[in-house]
């Protein structure tokens, strides 16, 4: 079915039964969900919890779903880093391993001025060994639980979601996230390139990738896994040398040093775990780098559900009891 | 001996007999030589590469080198980026493996305004296998060859040059620089601390490193490297949730983030190459960190000749015949 066009007309079947929001650091996506968790409308405004000034909140979202239910009758339910330190309101980390029924038993809820709840899904906690460092994430529970949802076989994959802090989770049977591990490379990418030596050869030019340089990051990562792991500090000054000595144009820089860094990634998840089937999940321009190198890496690459956090945020809201779903009718 | 203090009457048998010249991006060390390479004064500026104007490296030299002869008659040798695309002039790079005989063969000239000229020397370059990439080194060359003058076993040791982009180096017994290797690690670091998000939880405390988060964060490279290689990208994060969930304090975070980077340096190194001994050249507040690191990785570290800069020049001096040694005469 194709998702319903913004301000569509609003029959008695298409009653709104949830409003569910993905409310990130710097994006608000909001959906006006059926009974039935289809997706009747989104709207995304660009009101991410780092542009709402003064604790806004309220207003914003008021802002983002106007001409929606928010009288208190239909649920709202919110996932991401809105329930962060830095959010509208901290909720507590949900431990692993953790499904619907933990993220449920976990909500926060804060409150609009009309004093009607705002419910705000728990992030998820994984604590490491002895020694270790804890990992954490707010927000992709709520997406692979919502591609869980569709019957994806949990055993069989591992979850990859791209972003400027890429997770990558794996899930029981049961469809709980067991443990997942968050890599930094999306942000490294960006602070080489703006920050360090490595920008200033770079240049973007109309075709930026026509030496295929992604390509040759991917292979110099690989090469560096196999032969001598951990290089990743030495093979970052190659996207300086190859500029130096016309190895590479100046224009394929940042694609080898992105290829190099995914690659890096790629092998590291793939020396460490088992893998199988990579479920992707995320659109954008990382999804397709994503899976062209984990094919590289000889894994199996599939895209995930495209509205994955709205029916996480649907099966969220009804394992707490928010909405009943029409097999309860 | 002592080193002579500044402005220090020069006597007979203290005939300048070299300027020397450590000529870097950020600074710009200058060195009075004795025929038989003692250093009689040395001057620090804050005149590298890129504070100097509009070309000015001649003036900026005479500056540096106020009441020295700069008459024509005492040579003028220099290392270090000035011989740079970004320097007085670009010298190209001698290729691996290379010692004093090759570094003089390569000798690039520049002149003063009254016609004198001033030496440069050539970085080296090591090509990478076939698909690999190029490393490059400009200024390091001189200081380990510098201490390799002194008498080191060069078969029994490798070099490393902490540093914004720190340098491992393995020579041949016949005094040659044989190969080398580029970390990032310190412009890592520092494009993290002050860009990217880790920098927001930390702050500098009075007590920067009570909780030994270094040596946590050594531990931590230490465990990857054992157990799954190639984590960094994710390892960084743990610099994130330790101070999220009060693992470690504000403090503690740049201490820890820079001990997983060295860390990860030093695993990478050891995994990949025989290390025997690590001469460590520079001083500074990196040297200590590299020391502790690559005690906790089981190698010996010895600190290496202090004016081995200085002493790297004269040698390349003598081997061009710019002067002769002591023992010439």
């Amino acid at each position: 079915m194709p998702p319903a066009r913004e301000g569509a007309h609003v029959t008695s079947d298409d009653a709104t039964a949830l409003i569910g929001l993905d409310w990130g650091t710097t994006s608000l996506r909001a959906y006006r969900i059926a009974r039935d968790g289809r997706v009747m409308e989104r709207r995304e405004r660009d009101a991410g919890i780092l542009r709402v000034a003064d604790g806004g909140f309220a207003g914003a979202l008021a802002g983002a779903v106007g001409g929606w239910p928010l009288d208190g009758r239909v649920p709202i339910l919110a996932a991401g880093m809105i329930g962060s330190r830095q959010g509208w309101r901290e909720v507590p980390y949900v431990g692993c391993p953790a499904g619907l029924a933990e993220l449920a038993a976990g909500l926060g809820t804060v409150a609009m001025p009309d004093g009607s709840p705002v419910h705000l899904v728990p992030g998820l906690l994984l604590e490491g060994p002895a020694g270790d460092f804890p990992d954490v994430m707010r927000g992709e529970e709520t997406q692979i639980l919502g591609d869980l949802a569709g019957g994806r076989d949990a055993d069989a994959c591992c979850y990859l979601l791209p972003g400027t802090h890429s997770k990558w989770a794996w899930c029981e049977r049961a469809g709980r996230i067991a443990r997942f591990a968050t890599y930094m490379t999306g942000e490294v990418y960006e602070v080489l390139t703006r920050h360090s030596i490595l920008g200033r050869l770079m240049s973007s030019g109309a075709a930026p990738d026509a030496a295929d340089a992604f390509g040759r990051g991917l292979a110099q990562a690989a090469r560096s896994a196999a032969g001598s792991p951990g290089r990743l500090l030495h093979d970052l000054f190659g996207a300086r040398t190859l500029g130096l000595t016309g190895g590479l144009p100046p224009e394929g820089l940042a694609s080898y040093l992105s290829g190099l860094l995914i690659g890096a990634e790629v092998a590291a998840v793939t020396a460490g775990d088992g893998v199988g089937t990579v479920v992707i999940l995320g659109s954008g321009t990382l999804a397709p780098l994503y899976a062209r190198a984990a094919g590289a890496a000889g894994l199996d690459a599939v895209v995930g559900e495209v509205d994955a956090v709205a029916r996480g945020l649907h099966a969220i809201a009804r394992a707490a009891g928010l909405i009943r779903g029409t097999d309860d009718a």
